[in-house]
């Protein structure tokens, strides 16, 4: 079966699904996206995600496309024509087509794409059952909230874990402190059994997961505390794990050359993989 | 006339001119640009702009899409194609086309589109001869040496500088310096005549045509200093300017609420303007 994506009002062939070379997603990285993920045919944390999506919009003055009722039927559409139900919605939308000028163009209509493909969620390494991450410098700009398509730095950062024999890299700030991963949240479990992540903010991409995990966590009655923290706690953590729509909650057992903990897979870490696992089938985010 | 685009091996009509949905630039900012001015048919400064190119690509590790010489004869094509003799060529790199994943993909082709188009220099304003710029925090990446197309800071900086009736903005980095424009490289003159532009390094792009200003300024046995210089240093100055492929030298006459010097255009700016313009009239760039 051939794949299928929506461009711009066509549902068309993968291989011939093209934006103009004026389209300012590509000469400028004026635009967003979203990636949501599908279990069992339903669309995981739609509401969040499309929310975030406006939201990005918003704060870069793109128009929405379409209704929020259309989009969420383009989604559906895209997912039943390549019969992905285990896989994930690719979203992007952009400032649309207009000549190369910075400023944003008097006339423009903005662009949707919609893809989808099957994939199931990041697996972690069979031996150990979790990854490792490198700590990088975090170059980005200082608007990381706004889920924007300016990823080279994210590109370069999870290039260089790859290199690394890595699953990610954690971009650490001028206050030492970590932020997130080029594509992940990060989080860590201290002695006292405390759960940490960072607060939201400009520095950090607020993840959809993240929100997830922070609501499965105070169900459990899991002592949270949204705040920064440096690498060197992180490395002193009795557990650390990433959160994404694709990585789900993936337990880190390396950073840098410091093991985390025992080097194993932790409890909290565990349960919460598994509970997330459950609210995904479960609730399908109802 | 219809326009004409080089895309990865074809010169298309314009309209028809497109570059598939994966793409790494479309979806991930993963690719670099030039601008080159077209004086009397002749790439001005055409040597040092294809220099860096590949400076560019080397940095961010994307493989050359062709040989030098392949690339300038599509140059030339595509404006002799246009019919441009006075514009400027726009040439963009990307990584190519590859399932979408952060990490640079195993295989991909790095994919190259070149457009050409009439236009002149920007303009001063026709009452003073000069323009304005604002000032904005520097958000931007810490790579701000690589030209990439994740210039979704610069468009940002642009608009707001637009809305503010201003032709530019200049970013100011936090020691309180000017590091740039958002498409333009910062001058100013002092009291004492010094002429002082940023020196080179990863918080600006080392302007062609900052460097051609450099060389004129020698010649002219003017003073220059590279080191960053604050805003308040700015704004006190006794002339400024901003430089690029297509505002050549222009003039700032006020920043923020501020005029500079007497809010005329000054002798050296005015001098550093006719000559660039006579450099590129009389070599051509050679």
């Amino acid at each position: 079966m051939s794949r299928i994506a929506y461009v711009n009002g066509r549902y068309l062939p993968h291989g011939e699904a093209a934006v103009h070379i004026e389209d300012r997603g590509y000469q400028f990285s004026d635009g967003i996206y979203e990636v949501i993920a599908l279990r069992d045919a339903v669309l995981i944390d739609e509401v969040p995600h499309l929310d975030r999506l406006e939201r990005s919009l918003g704060e870069l003055r793109i128009d929405r496309p379409m209704g929020r009722r259309a989009l969420a039927a383009v989604l559906r559409e895209v997912a039943r024509r390549n019969r992905v139900r285990e896989g994930i919605v690719y979203i992007q939308v952009t400032r649309g087509v207009a000549r190369r000028d910075h400023a944003f163009p008097a006339k423009a209509r903005s662009a949707l794409v919609v893809t989808a493909r099957r994939q199931g969620p990041s697996k972690p390494a069979a031996t150990t059952g979790g990854v490792s991450v490198i700590s990088l410098p975090d170059i980005r700009w200082a608007r990381c909230d706004i889920k924007s398509v300016a990823l080279l730095p994210n590109v370069l950062a999870k290039q260089q874990a790859r290199e690394a024999g890595a699953f990610e890299a954690w971009f650490i700030d001028e206050a030492g402190q970590v932020t997130e991963g080029s594509s992940t949240n990060a989080w860590i479990v201290t002695d006292k059994g405390e759960l940490i992540t960072r607060e939201p903010g400009n520095a950090i991409l607020n993840g959809v997961t993240r929100r997830t995990i922070l609501s499965l966590a105070a169900e459990r009655q899991i002592c949270l505390v949204e705040r920064g923290f440096t690498l060197e706690e992180a490395k002193a953590a009795r557990e650390a794990f990433v959160t994404s729509t694709t990585a789900c909650v993936m337990p880190v057992l390396r950073i840098d050359d410091t093991p985390v903990g025992d080097g194993r897979v932790g409890p909290l870490s565990a349960a919460l993989r598994e509970g997330y696992f459950d609210y995904t089938a479960d609730t399908h985010g109802a």
